[in-house]
């Protein structure tokens, strides 16, 4: 049995870049550590940190031994920074810069009077972030919505969502919009990771998605593939992956989520080779 | 046999504009009148013009008696203008203002610093007229053409396209560039035109489509209605229609491009109406 790891795949810029902020951070001070929600969409790297003193938290309210508060890699409403402030944390801002400038850019457009609406999932963080920091003068985009005729429509897209998402929005908003103006802010690493999926799935007769369940960017790589591939299958660890999967199998591609570390990347490789090798003895002793 | 014309078809603004300044001309000159090319895409109109005495040119340095020079609904060149001004010629200018608008959008976007692309028919006079009018650093959109990386791109629609020309054209280029400002140039008029042609070749058997056979927007709604309907004809005028086509039709559908003339438009329903008449004795006859 042959394994293919996708050519982009696993940790991207901005995943790294809040890790190391982590680590750095973690060497430089005794005051406790939290992040605000999970650093990045993987459960087995936030289980990891917790394990190393670094807490995911929800409520600031929650915290009695004040420290520092990390801004996770999809950014956060500017009000939870102003009440962190208030509260006395130090603000580390882990916030992918590539978010960021989409938070950026649909403020600006706001304030040039376009009506800004946001490709993207209602309610993934980074897509809330970039909602509030507009002040909720954002909207998100809706198949179907009322636009009124002959406005000035601004569009930003959430950084991980797929180029046939955007193409499909534009397409139902052109004939109502004098003047279109729109920023593809779907991130390099999301198009390479979903390009090279795309070409992996074309070759091989599994599929292999990992990453968190709760990661959009894996959840994609995951409908992307299976539109070209009829066995595809997300897992987070190599614990779920079933012997059945892989009989009779040739070939095996593997991909990854921008939020998947290596190392699980490679548990999983392992373990397909392992399986693969057993189906391959038993095809050598049935010959 | 019930005939029915489309809600909205024949003249536009732009074109009724154009044909009031001439009557306008007409009525308070002796001065011999030209128009730079055809003042409309309709032959017949513009034959009949030259009945009265306005000429169709495409070329100043060939007459010798200089009067007033009609620039045409489409738009030209700046350098026409200019020459035709040096040449002593007294300037009216009929350009259509919805296309003068595309003119003006194009360079403002050229100034501004974006790659700009004209979506449209590339021999077309209102498209050469907008690239020319931005002095040939606007481009003609063409599908596959190659963009580089991360451009700001600028697009501006030809008024007499169709939304889904527009649709494609987006879709190709997205993926492209970082920036994408568009400017919906289609104008009401052949959006309403297209959209009464769509409904009507819904209801009917047969759709007559009247208009130049040089008319981009009558070109336009003759493929329109052959997405929808078997049996589509294009004519200029009623001498193009044939019996056969109305045999055992119960619904005959009308419509006519934005250059079109309601004098022609009524002689083609009154020759439909009058070959409706000998089928329907026939059939009464046959009954």
């Amino acid at each position: 049995m042959e394994i293919k790891i996708a050519k982009h795949s696993g940790f991207c810029f901005g995943v790294i870049r809040a890790l190391e902020k982590i680590e750095e951070l973690k060497n430089s001070t005794n005051l406790p550590i939290y992040t605000f929600g999970p650093i990045i969409h993987n459960p087995q790297v936030v289980e990891k940190l917790k394990s190393e003193g670094v807490y995911s938290v929800e409520k600031l309210e929650e915290i009695d031994e004040k420290g520092y508060l990390v801004i996770r890699s999809h950014g956060v409403d500017k009000d939870v920074v102003k009440k962190a402030e208030m509260l006395d944390f130090k603000i580390v801002d882990a916030t992918c810069p590539y978010v960021k400038r989409v938070q950026e850019i649909a403020l600006r457009l706001v304030e040039d009077g376009y009506k800004v609406l946001v490709v993207g999932d209602e309610n993934h963080p980074e897509v809330q972030g970039i909602l509030q920091f507009t002040e909720a003068r954002a909207e998100i985009f809706k198949i179907g919505m009322e636009i009124g005729n002959n406005s000035k429509i601004g569009i930003v897209v959430q950084t991980t969502q797929s180029i046939d998402n955007l193409i499909l929005a534009i397409s139902s908003l052109i004939s109502y919009c004098s003047e279109l103006r729109l920023f593809n802010t779907i991130c390099n690493a999301t198009t390479l990771r979903q390009t090279s999926a795309r070409q992996l799935a074309r070759e091989v007769d599994v599929m292999i998605i990992i990453g968190g369940k709760n990661s959009a960017n894996t959840t994609r790589l995951t409908s992307i593939s299976k539109e070209i591939c009829q066995n595809v299958y997300h897992i987070e660890t190599e614990e779920e992956l079933k012997t059945e999967w892989f009989k009779d199998v040739k070939k095996v591609g593997i991909t990854a989520g921008a939020s998947t570390p290596d190392w699980i990347i490679q548990k999983v490789y392992k373990k397909i080779s392992e399986i693969g090798e057993v189906f391959d003895e038993k095809s050598t002793f049935s010959n």
